[in-house]
């Protein structure tokens, strides 16, 4: 019987042909924490006498969450972690360095094949890089350091297939936010999504990373996509490591194959409180919004700025929009001030914050007041998210967040974008 | 009978010729606010009746200190300041413009003669531009705001002479350490501090911004200097304005007069907890910090950033120091990114925040763990300063903090400057 790709990374690393609904026991690539859910894992640690790290060039640290620290409470954690990471001898990486999803695919540890384990939701992500990444809790994790290994139930696959060329001025955060919308939140739960067909294929490594990042707002375990060119070619810039490419069998079998064509879709926004409350923009085109929010581990890649910066350039934010932006590493950070992309950002009235998570995640770095909208290139609008249960947060594209920071409420981007493309 | 500065300063605002120790009611020319003070100025404002601002053209709110919100809290006073300001027509700056005392200079409101107050005890600092501002409370700053006047009581003035000519690596932070060192914290307790002499004319409009900046810190209502070309020059670029320069007469009555020749000081830092508590460099040096601030409204300007990355320039931050950045407003980081300083800080390892004032008021951006010692460029190392009570704060200058940054310990930078000028 044929394979998926999970079910083949899963069975190079467990010994064995295991296929889905299979319980294995699987050697990882890759652990990895931040400071969100490191502190708990250290401790997890302690609790099992866990002494050494199973193989530290295997394992990494990201202070990413809340960084540069906002409190004494969350610096005692980060210390707690250095101290940690020094003494096992694992790498930190500190303030400044970026968002974890994109330090790890930066470092060249991950690539076709990779088996990964992160204490952070959105590990999905590297399933760009087809390897089959999940976020685990903090408990997993200090497992996996000890041990190297963890068990997994081999998931069923959902197959979409994306036919067709996305518009100018939609993106592959547009078409994610759709299919989301279209499956709901729970519509792949515990399964393996694979995007395929040649809207994906032509997509830059960019936008595969913001479509594998949100495989977990539809409940998916992994966000796979096969290895091509691209991929190649984005990994040996940091890398020269090598993968061997992981692709379906033709008789692979899956839960569920759903087709699109994505030639006429529009730009798309996830409305309060949930990922799948999804609407074409023009559902919600001029609701106010006071915070603009570019960046995070979905969006804060230099495409994701280019693009913003394209349709900023020259022009003021709105007087009553506060922009911020957050790169999602300092590389990305150096490149886009190399190509002028910073200085067009900060021109137009953008306040930049350290590399890093921003404020997605409620921490610092701009919570949002009561009653106020914001329009985010994150992937969670969940109630209270970014640190205020009476703030509402709408996602949509770097695009439509420029577009929108400028008139000052929510603005279908392709005017703007048909202007830059001119 | 002569008259000092800012007796004729206060004489010209108060329509009648004041000196030392008399009571006047002063015209404001201008009123700042920020966001730890504003919002309870705006409470006080309408517990007064207040309905109007005196000249809403005269006034201006600042979001530095917590810029952008690191919580909830702050984000409902953040929001009352940008409500207030909307409803009585004051301008607003809002997250991501910078720090309130270079802000305020920029906006070329403020110039020789001017008369200043601020709800920030640092606002001495546009001393530098020949003008006489001060820090008041929020009560004082919210009557200043409905009448455009303030009652005073005239400042008896010190005078500090600084003859001699700063040697390489020892700068305006070190002569201002080492005069507060000298006449200690209260040293000069609501008096006028004038600064002149050779070795304060020499230096650049940053230097001065320095010096004026850090009066407060010896107990002065004011930090003073005359105007000179330099002084125009800088002001030129912000306004066509014309303010007329004000000098003391040649028998003006001074409390104290104290002369220096700074022609041999040098590098100078102030030890935890007391700003006065101030030795040479080498008094500590060796001292193991594990992070390192560059930036604030003492120190984080072009000129400061400049000397920070001319010694960083193609080196590495120690793996234990985490390097924080904050330029002090967006035009100052607009102009170091095009002058490559801010990529250079970042290749070396440091953490840009957003322009404000950065982790120096422990509200976030950089709250240090228990135990740790902070090498900062900032005004004041009390207990507790940046957030943590165990923490321990050394003052020194951009040079001083960037070369303790590269070694992991304080450091006298003269090495690493004569490397960079040679």
């Amino acid at each position: 019987m044929g394979q998926t790709i999970i079910e083949k990374i899963l069975s190079s690393h467990c010994g064995r042909t295991a296929h889905a609904g299979e319980i294995v026991v699987a050697r990882l690539d890759f652990i990895m924490g931040q400071d969100g859910t490191s502190p708990l894992a250290i401790r997890a640690f302690q609790e099992m006498d866990g002494q050494a790290v199973f193989d530290p060039d295997r394992a990494a640290l990201v202070i990413d969450h809340s960084a540069p620290s906002p409190n004494e409470g969350v610096s005692a954690l980060h210390k707690l972690m250095r101290e940690f990471a020094r003494e096992k001898g694992l790498h930190l990486f500190d303030i400044g360095e970026g968002v974890c999803h994109q330090l790890v695919p930066e470092s060249g540890r991950v690539g076709p094949g990779s088996l990964v384990i992160g204490a952070d939701s959105h590990t999905c992500t590297y399933g760009a890089l087809n390897a089959f990444s999940t976020g685990v809790g903090s408990t997993d994790l200090a497992a996996g350091l000890i041990s190297g290994q963890m068990w997994f139930k081999v998931p069923e696959t959902f197959k979409f297939v994306c036919r067709g060329t996305l518009p100018p001025g939609v993106y592959a955060k547009d078409l994610i936010l759709f299919l989301i919308g279209d499956v709901t939140a729970d519509g792949v739960t515990y399964m393996s999504a694979e995007y395929t067909g040649g809207a994906v294929t032509a997509l830059s490594m960019e936008g595969r990373f913001t479509m594998a990042n949100m495989a977990i707002e539809m409940g998916a375990k992994a966000g796979l996509m096969e290895a091509d060119d691209k991929t190649f070619a984005w990994l040996g810039q940091f890398t020269r490591r090598q993968f061997t490419p992981v692709s379906a069998d033709p008789d692979a079998r899956y839960a569920k194959i759903k087709e699109y064509d994505v030639s006429s879709l529009a730009p798309q926004v996830a409305r309060p409180h949930r990922v799948d409350n999804v609407c074409p923009v023009d559902g919600v085109a001029g609701t106010p919004v006071q915070q603009a929010v570019l960046g995070t581990c979905t969006n804060g890649r230099l495409e994701d700025l280019r693009i913003a910066a394209g349709i900023l350039a020259g022009r003021r934010v709105h007087r009553d929009v506060r922009l911020i932006v957050a790169p999602a590493s300092r590389r990305i950070f150096l490149q886009a001030m190399r190509e002028g992309i910073i200085q067009t950002l900060v021109e137009s009235g953008a306040a930049v914050v350290t590399p890093g998570c921003g404020p997605c995640v409620g921490t610092h770095n701009g919570v949002p007041s009561d009653g106020e909208n914001v329009i985010s290139t994150a992937n969670r609008n969940f109630k209270g998210r970014m640190g205020n249960s009476n703030a509402f947060i709408y996602l949509a594209s770097p695009a439509t967040v420029a577009a929108s920071a400028l008139t000052g409420q929510i603005t279908d981007p392709r005017e703007f974008v048909k202007q830059v493309t001119a």
